[in-house]
């Protein structure tokens, strides 16, 4: 999307690959809101290391940067055995699966790139092919996107206000995100609407991230505190809900997402707001039969005691705000029920989260 | 309340008056949770300015501290001239009435000392009313909140789990607090129990005040993002909540309090949790006929878009968390429906909010 820079929009990817530098570009998120850069890793050590350290983070976005990576490793690949190349390639996919070990977009995207490569008949032949892969798995990640974004634009009339939580945007994926791909899309259709972005404490994501998202955007916003939607969705002056999600049970249509999404889903039923979950096909879980069984990350309690910010000097700081002998619980996501979802907003179409097994054939389900 | 102090819980109210040398004593409240200090204030503009600046805070406190600051200035008077009295009286009284031109407690509570000092003869004798006034108001906030706390702590057994919401606590008032006196009286009677304090973006209270007030009292407590708290409903780990209120509507039972109180009730509501206000009868308005018409102060978004701690140096700085090129919408308070509360916990009992109205003699209210 658009990142405004000495007065123009120009348009970026989270991540992108330098072919002829053997080089895998990207922003690094941990300066946003207050700093926009783009870095470069030269090695596939180095992109590990930015996965692993978070210069990129989000579902689609690690899932690119680890395909590219691996590309890039084997690229660097000196020797002409089979053997000897293999054993490279399976370093190199270890390194890289090492960085986020919980995560499971990496692994899903170097697998597609071995699968394309093991077509290759020499070491070239392969390095190529899983250059072309990791390329087409990014420009894939963006088409889905984009699809959910053609979908859910037909939520978004002109004048609406809509309210979103943490950040499922562009630089959570490679280009246009998932529950901010809506929102894109009706802006590129000309309609006219009003944003508020929940703070999303205690990582703060709606301040940062998406604000900068929509900000760099021109998409006309607020920020809240994640304590005011109420009085919002009381005064009527929310129309529709958009989130995203890290984990949709394909069973049961239940939504794993950032901590507080539950709360807005129950303000949304309350007010009768229609509330929306923005998902590309590969965070759908067919397996797990209840959301009680998704493991919910309980997180360090500094993150709920403080907050990391830009001093008036512009240092950037981590500030103690709470009691110094008060501690924290502080869980990282809730599971919003499928009673309370409206709808699922995917690359294949709108669904009823309780339709979504029904129609698991056109979402990558099992037969 | 307690304070540790060198390891030893000593008690203090949050102001008290010191007659021999005509000082008023306040806890200066800016610097906690991080510094717990006295401050004395040794004329009546000292008192006024602590009122303007936020020393001290919240309405029973402000209350007491006007009280005693109207005595402070009457005691201050040379002279013998009733009239030339009754002047500097007025002057004491507009001085620390403009401190905080929209707060109704402390002209309330001058009004208490300026009817009782009217008895005496000379003006030595009506110095001495004064100052027996003020003491009376500060002594009655006490009772007034121990009456709450009685009333209240039947509500909590043992092993029970607590959500509060910002701080209505001994800090808000002369001592024991509203929101907090069941938790300490509950406490006194050794039942033992868990609270979680909401953080309460964007200025928590919650986790500075309340957390501060709850360890110097050793109740067992935890900080929570306003997020967490649907998380901690789902999986059934809230089993009572109890919180404040700047406003009680006498007539309908709206219940005007610290943004994100309305999405604490919709969730107690949801999962069928108890939801408790506790209120002195100061806070209850007989007049508004609907809870549409209170009037919800908007602040500053700087407050939501950053945030006041300590650096790591030990500096109190404030942060700027959020994305520098949006702005906020800062709602300070929200309104709770009837329907939503369990029962208001007064001084003169536990009340069904449709109730008041039928009970508004016991209440002070109109005839």
């Amino acid at each position: 999307m658009n990142v405004t820079i000495g007065g123009r929009p120009q348009h970026f990817r989270t991540v992108t690959f330098d072919s002829a530098r053997n080089e895998v570009r990207l922003i690094e998120q941990r300066l946003l809101p207050h700093e926009f850069k783009i870095v470069a890793t030269r090695t596939y050590e180095e992109t590990a290391t930015a996965i692993r350290d978070m210069v990129v983070r989000g579902a689609g976005a690690i899932g690119a940067t680890a395909a590219y990576g691996l590309a890039q490793g084997i690229h660097a690949f000196r020797g002409s055995g089979l053997r000897q190349f293999e054993q490279h390639t399976r370093k190199v996919f270890r390194t890289i699966e090492a960085a986020r070990p919980t995560a499971v977009d990496p692994v899903n995207a170097m697998r597609d790139v071995q699968a394309a490569m093991a077509a290759g008949e020499g070491v070239e032949e392969r390095q190529a092919l899983a250059l072309a892969a990791a390329e087409e798995f990014a420009n894939e990640d963006v088409e889905h996107c984009r699809a959910i974004g053609r979908h859910g634009a037909k939520l978004i009339r002109n004048g609406m206000k809509v309210l979103t939580h943490c950040n499922a945007g562009w630089l959570a994926f490679v280009d246009v995100g998932s529950a901010t791909a809506p929102l894109y899309a009706a802006q590129d259709s000309g309609r006219r609407f009003h944003v508020f972005c929940d703070e999303t404490r205690p990582r703060s994501q709606g301040a940062t991230l998406t604000a900068w998202e929509l900000a760099q955007q021109g998409v006309p916003h607020q920020i809240i505190a994640d304590n005011a939607a109420g009085l919002l969705f009381a005064r009527g002056e929310i129309d529709l809900v958009i989130v995203g999600s890290d984990r949709t049970l394909g069973r049961t249509g239940e939504v794993a997402n950032k901590i507080g999404t539950y709360t807005k889903a129950v303000l949304a039923a309350r007010h009768r707001v229609p509330f929306y979950v923005a998902i590309p096909l590969s965070t759908i879980d067919w397996e797990m039969k209840s959301g009680r069984q998704i493991p919910i990350e309980e997180r360090v309690g500094s993150e709920v005691l403080g907050a990391w910010g830009l001093t008036a000097a512009g240092q950037r700081e981590y500030v103690r705000v709470a009691n110094p002998t008060s501690s924290a619980f502080n869980p990282g996501f809730d599971v919003t029920p499928a009673e309370l979802i409206t709808g699922i907003i995917t690359p294949a179409g709108i669904f009823k989260p309780a339709e979504l097994w029904k129609h698991r054939r056109k979402l990558g389900g099992p037969a």
